[in-house]
């Protein structure tokens, strides 16, 4: 692990608007002062990877310009790295090995990623899900009991988010005397390489409303799942530092636990991300390129 | 119009709970005294259609045991009757016809359902809209700009409710500068011959989340639809009684605007909404026909 005094490129980075000003402005030089301050303490890096490692789509996706040489630098430097990712579309060794197809070379249990949490809840609290999921996740469900279901467990399920299979979950959760749902995150949306597509949140928020509950989410933004992260890393929150391209879970979620949180400009990221009204960045990269030059950069 | 003074069946009527007791109890005499004196002063009946006249389903649903026999007594009765509907699956011209084959004998001009109300609003404001609705409403548009869309407008559009034209909708919200959802309706779900369904409600919190917008609700429970339906019947709200089995869009929304509001229990009645902590009907009525013989007894 590398304690080293971490500067990042001036040029590169953006700081969020004063409140008062509002005005976006590039730092010019370190001269910036406290705003980086917190950069001193930075020993480990958690990358969301969807829309910050590749975008998502057909055949697996493809790799972010830069990103794969970012990576390896990254892992290269001493600092402790994880990866955290609400991906429910494979099994977490699947989505691995989608991965090094696409240039990356990370472990498995480097990745922290939803359906194995969950599976462990499920064991913990003696509960039978039914799946609403994509087809590729099932594996990941392998031994366990889904006869009469107590519960339903979404994922981002993609096509298999019809009306069928969507009043089939309903009906299973409307059945129960207390309805009990888990949501693999709560994304909003994310980018694929043929445009934007709605993620798993809004499945929860629909079946939310229908059967008048609130679901219990497993993934990003949940604090205990960025809890495990940090305990398998052995750092505090506030020497950590979450990249991602999602404002609200990436960079809110982190930023609630205790670490600090950047957005990426690519993925599902929007200028209007900039200027959101509660949730704001510890700073604004152009990608993860830019970011780990930043990190890097007289290290 | 009928102005008698109206009594009801105590043996058919059920009042709700005392809020100090909340033990369910039957009026078991009209000395119950100023639960019923509100009575005294209807003169009109708004009847909500799916799940009070019939269950829809296969081959245009069924009609609810007794239904058609309350309906013809009560527009015979001299009352003032309208119906009013969130059906979005057909132009109200066919949805009539679907009733007349079901066996109810209604005027089409006595029916309110939201989607000539939302083409009055788009004409009005200028919009062009998106439509994700049921296949059999979309002759209900013609003649309606819809190049170069600047509003999305979601109906009951059942299997139509794929990913692919959720994603649709959705990135047509996301590219407006201010997305503007309209909602033929908000309900939850609605009750058919083969079970519960999701209503046109729980896609329209699908899409308000992911576009952090709230919908444009037309029809019930929407205060301006229930105004027009008054207007037409030419009553103040105290003077009208909405039955419905909808406890929230139905006698919710009519209370909301001044009249009385009786809950059926067909449709998608639960016994849960006896309980409901907001929302309380004036009267639970078993079906269409026990409201009616109710309503026309000692009439």
């Amino acid at each position: 692990m590398c304690n080293v005094f971490l500067l990042w490129s001036a040029a590169e980075l953006h700081f969020p608007e004063s409140p008062v000003s509002r005005m976006r402005s590039r730092v010019s030089s370190m001269a910036a002062g406290s705003s980086v301050e917190w950069l001193k303490s930075v020993k480990g890096v958690i990358l969301d990877m969807c829309g910050v490692l590749y975008d998502s789509g057909e055949r697996g996706g493809q790799a972010i310009h830069g990103s794969r040489e970012a990576v390896r630098r990254l892992m290269a430097s001493g600092l402790t790295v994880r990866f955290c990712t609400n991906e429910t579309q494979n099994t977490r060794e699947r989505f691995v090995q989608k991965l090094r197809v696409m240039g990356f070379d990370i472990s498995v249990s480097h990745v922290f990623s939803p359906a194995p949490a969950l599976i462990h809840i499920l064991r913990e609290r003696g509960l039978r899900p039914r799946l609403l999921v994509h087809d590729d996740l099932i594996p990941e469900f392998d031994g366990v009991d889904m006869s009469s279901p107590n519960c339903v467990v979404i994922g981002d399920a993609a096509d298999n988010f019809s009306y069928q299979n969507l009043n089939e979950a309903f009906r299973v959760l409307i059945g129960l005397e207390k309805p009990l749902l888990f949501s693999l995150g709560q994304g909003r949306y994310y980018k694929e390489t043929d445009g934007l597509k709605l993620d798993v949140g809004v499945f929860m928020k629909a079946l939310e409303y229908a059967c008048d509950v609130q679901a219990e989410v497993v993934g990003k933004p949940s604090a205990e799942f960025f809890q495990t992260v940090l305990s398998d890393m052995k750092l505090q929150p506030h020497e950590v530092v979450m990249i991602g391209d999602d404002l609200l879970n990436d960079v809110g979620g982190a930023q609630r636990c205790g670490m600090k949180g950047l957005q990426v400009r690519t993925g599902k990221y929007r200028p209007s991300d900039e200027q959101h009204p509660s949730v704001r960045a510890d700073a604004y990269v152009d990608d993860l390129a830019a970011a780990v030059n930043a990190i890097l950069t007289d290290h």
